[in-house]
């Protein structure tokens, strides 16, 4: 197809697939004629994993060509290239980690949680520090009553990490499986967050005043 | 204290805080003489709370600036003020919800989520958009085996936001509780986030191979 098929296909608009050709996220067509290329079905595919690598899941164009680029490394390991779209999707921090005394300190809480839940975590995996951040940044503002719920949050993702990884390997292929790890990430991310708003909106005006925690009731 | 001391005490540099004052995300300190200004405590938690925004939460200055002003805003009741900071938490989607033939359809699969569950949701919380647009994706991308788990991930939500909800009651000032808002929705949803990806990588490499759910195995 040409690329005003392309895009009334996709709904993604001829400017902004020019720009996904430009940055190399989208694979050049077949050229035809000088000014003119044809797009097959992987590219409808590509530009439309494309939009949900950026309009859902908030990367960057550099973020996203690098979770593509291990998407297509084709000769490696399976795990390694499943491990590679994984990492690639996780967002880097800036900040050093080790650079207060909260911080080293997380560090060490994120190993002794992979230890008392009994995960196997490799050391490079960026979602250490993530992990890290987040705890040291709890410690700073004294939310206790959420590090207490850490070990309830870390069943949860264990549990569905379980059924994720379940329909991960029902997968057929290798191409689909390193998909499948893009949408357990990034999109399962996204789901759940506006998942747990809907509930916890449900569950606060639900319990509002009923006082059933011991804590005051609202003043509405 | 001064600014350096707020500085030093926070590990936030001071062209920062200065930027932070500028944009109104920081009340001013108590001006002590022209070029000099007296910052209290209150000031170096509200610093660490913008850096809990802005770093780990991934917020804009302009969504910060919202959030923290709803955490300001005394006088209306409870629940309207836990409402509208997580509705400010909320990430907006620029696209238009109905902009096609699947959006609108996920739309009403919201809906029909929210009535199978027993849910109860204002029409205008942001995260009915958020929760559409994710399923759009999966649905234009054909990714119905994670569409599948729609429900599970639903329980597991509001199987967390129980807890949550439990322990914002727990709270027993009205600034607390927002507060706990925030923590609530952002700094969990990271937290989520980052021990999700642990436990896939713990799950993945520890079931690879062992061709339990009748997948192909790996090829490394």
């Amino acid at each position: 197809m040409r690329m005003a098929e392309l895009s009334a296909r996709t709904g993604v608009p001829i400017p902004t697939i020019k720009f996904y050709l430009r940055e190399g996220l989208l694979p050049p067509g077949e050229r035809t004629s000088p000014n003119q290329a044809q797009y097959g079905e992987e590219h409808a595919r590509r530009l439309k994993l494309i939009r949900a690598l950026v309009d859902v899941g908030g990367l960057s164009i550099v973020a996203s060509r690098a979770v593509l680029g291990h998407l297509d490394s084709g000769g490696v390991g399976e795990l390694d290239t499943l491990g590679k779209v994984q990492y690639s999707l996780t967002r880097r921090h800036e900040r050093d980690p080790d650079d207060d005394e909260s911080s080293r300190a997380a560090g060490e809480q994120v190993q002794q949680l992979l230890d008392r839940h009994g995960w196997h975590v490799r050391p490079d995996n960026p979602a250490r520090a993530g992990l890290a951040e987040v705890l040291a940044t709890l410690h700073r503002l004294g939310q206790h009553d959420v590090l207490d719920l850490l070990d309830r949050y870390a069943d949860t993702a264990h549990d569905l990490a379980a059924t994720e990884v379940d329909a991960l390997w029902r997968r057929t292929s290798v191409e689909d499986r390193a998909e499948g790890v893009v949408m357990f990430s990034v999109l399962a991310d996204a789901l759940l967050a506006a998942l747990r708003r809907l509930a916890q909106e449900d569950l606060v005006v639900r319990t509002a005043g009923t006082g059933r925690t011991g804590g005051g009731a609202p003043q509405t």
